[in-house]
């Protein structure tokens, strides 16, 4: 099965953190031990797992996109959202994170980010978790 | 089973829409849900999902990849594909995404392209599908 | 099962390579087909598959992320490592490979490669592998 999650942003780039929405998504499952896919049906959009103790670490990752990928500059798509396209092929729409004792895998300064670049926006992002059957 | 697709490029960077190969692998296997692997076997090539309605959209991707790694420049590496090497670890080498109702499941303006950075060559992707064991 | 390797960095950026590991958990399973999914649970370190034969090569994609993200910069993050993030984000945290016949299925320069970012560390990083049930 697989679950949406409903996300709303604010503003034109927004790096959003999910991590609690996916560990509560995995919690309801009853699936202790197993493998959690997350999938943004976007193409303006990414996720990035990154620090989230300090909030200035996703900020700084946002302005070195904005250099990587300048918002002012030519390009031929002509909705004006083309830098929104860019990071999100750099950052990538999916990840794949372990399931152990109900709860997902992470490191002690990790957390999930929605990357928004092109809000804002009612957004989604699917999850499907897998159950180890050994 | 892994699933092979073979792949013909034609000029050194080209971004190739694989979605329609993609889901004939998926509707040939019987499967209606689970989860779809795509994996580039190559060093100088990667993989994205990004808009495929607007040609445009990866022509963008495909000149900012070489603003980001420029083609003219001096690099250790001796056999002058370097870029091709950065562009394909920027870009990601796989994806994972979903199946439902025996296709897969991709929002509204994505489409899966191959992206070769070292062609034109004769190069190979492969598919591995997952069928939900519940 | 969740397995960890353990890794030992020796430089602010070091990008080794771990294939010979991953291959030799592969093997201890026993596991003939199926996925083995990687994961790194840092911040400040990603992982990439890239070419092997010619250590240049990786030489060249540290150098090139170097130039993408510039160390000698303003950062609001203060702990001076936010390039590490930055470029750990841009790498990524996770790849999913295929196994067949007992090994890893990778092109024939593709390296598996721990990217580390913020060294030198103990760092670690998690394999689990999914034997395929048909």
């Amino acid at each position: 099965m697989i679950q949406k999650l409903d996300i709303k942003t604010h503003s034109r780039v927004e790096l959003q953190e999910i991590t609690g929405r996916v560990s509560e998504i995995i919690k309801a499952s009853g699936i202790k031990n197993g493998v959690c896919h997350i999938f943004v049906p976007h193409t303006t959009a990414g996720i990035i797992i990154n620090e989230h103790a300090d909030p200035s670490v996703v900020e700084d990752i946002s302005a070195q996109l904005e250099e990587i990928v300048p918002q002012k500059k030519s390009y031929r798509h002509m909705e004006g959202n083309s830098p929104a396209h860019i990071k999100a092929s750099l950052t990538g729409d999916s990840r794949t994170l372990f399931i152990e004792g109900g709860k997902p895998v992470l490191g002690t300064w990790q957390g999930i980010f929605f990357c928004e670049f092109d809000g804002p926006r009612n957004r989604s992002v699917l999850v499907k978790l897998i159950a180890d059957t050994v």
